[in-house]
């Protein structure tokens, strides 16, 4: 069998689960076997991207409704997939995307409670019907998550903004969808980075083999 | 019979059609007769708008493709609808929007190649199901609005652009729209302007007093 080189895979999870950690593994991994690895992180990544990231952060905006905040994501994302994700695809790389729409599905979806059938169309029409190979759901309770975030510096803000319970319905939206999605796969993301981190080399290797 | 005073209007048609006269002079007709008027350009108009405009207009960001092109105008007619359309109707108030989710539909729908059905549901989710009481269509052969469009100064790159051709498909659409959506007025623009809006006018108050 031929290893299958192009592939796509996705980091989920709320902040403070790990997933930048594990992907700079993952990324280190793969590129020491010789592959050549593209790491993206929506909104930005793209000249258009940048700017749509800086909208999205600007407070002096006031305002912005959830349908705006979604469009806004799901434009950088059609930015993205055309510009980056697909040529480097085509090009037999390995994509790594720390959050793609099944973050819209969770976020705006089931935390801020827009239509699913809308949210499912509109993530179609942004990636072109482009799904991950692979997606890494990393797991842990909201309140591990706040400590986490709490012990750097400056990073509580966002959390805090948010609410607990607005991050718990985000939990549980990863873990709804992890049911139905064959190519979600939940780890246990209070275990010991060492042990997360051979999970996810044992699935890659095993998707990459297949 | 009690006038209804909430109103929306639309003005649709390719660059050169008179959209922009033709609202000037509905505006100062109602504000004549006591009524509140809001003109909306999309996709400004909030600042949230102003910043999606620049961003669509920025030439430096390199290619932008249709999706994130179509999503962009959604996100800043979500913004609008929801900071500014929505409560001027609730407050009573008559709103112009030169340019509407017809335009979507047109530009990137049928002109563009985008599918139908997709910019359908995209067009109601950014407006949250909100239509035009009454939508305008400034239809004039497209040789005469780029002739119109070449005697102001400047404004001829945008029309120039495009071609020929594609906004003879924008044109057609808008023909092909009105068909099946009784709210779509195809208006001569190639008449006098006095004549255009006699027809504008006689129609405006045809909705004021059912």
């Amino acid at each position: 069998m031929t290893e299958k080189t192009g592939l796509f895979i996705t980091f989920e999870g709320i902040d403070g689960s790990g997933k930048t950690t594990q992907i700079r593994k993952l990324r280190n991994m793969l590129e020491r076997s010789g592959r050549g690895v593209e790491v993206i992180r929506e909104p930005g990544g793209t000249p258009i991207g940048e700017k749509i990231r800086s909208l999205l952060l600007d407070k002096s905006n006031g305002e912005m409704f959830s349908e705006t905040e979604l469009l806004l994501f799901e434009a950088a994302r059609a930015q993205i997939v055309n510009e980056k994700i697909l040529p480097a695809l085509r090009a037999g790389q390995i994509v790594i995307c720390d959050r793609f729409f099944d973050a819209t599905t969770a976020y705006q979806g089931y935390a801020r409670g827009l239509n699913l059938k809308d949210v499912g169309s509109i993530n179609r029409f942004a990636t072109g019907g482009l799904e991950p190979d692979l997606t890494f759901v990393m797991d842990l309770p909201v309140e591990t998550a706040f400590k986490r975030m709490q012990s750097r510096t400056g990073e509580t803000d966002r959390l805090e903004g948010e609410g607990l319970e607005f991050m718990c319905r985000v939990r549980n939206a990863y873990l709804e969808m992890s049911v139905s999605e064959k190519r979600i796969v939940v780890l246990d993301a209070t275990a010991p980075i060492e042990k997360v981190f051979e999970n996810i080399e044992r699935k890659v290797w095993e998707v990459l083999k297949s």
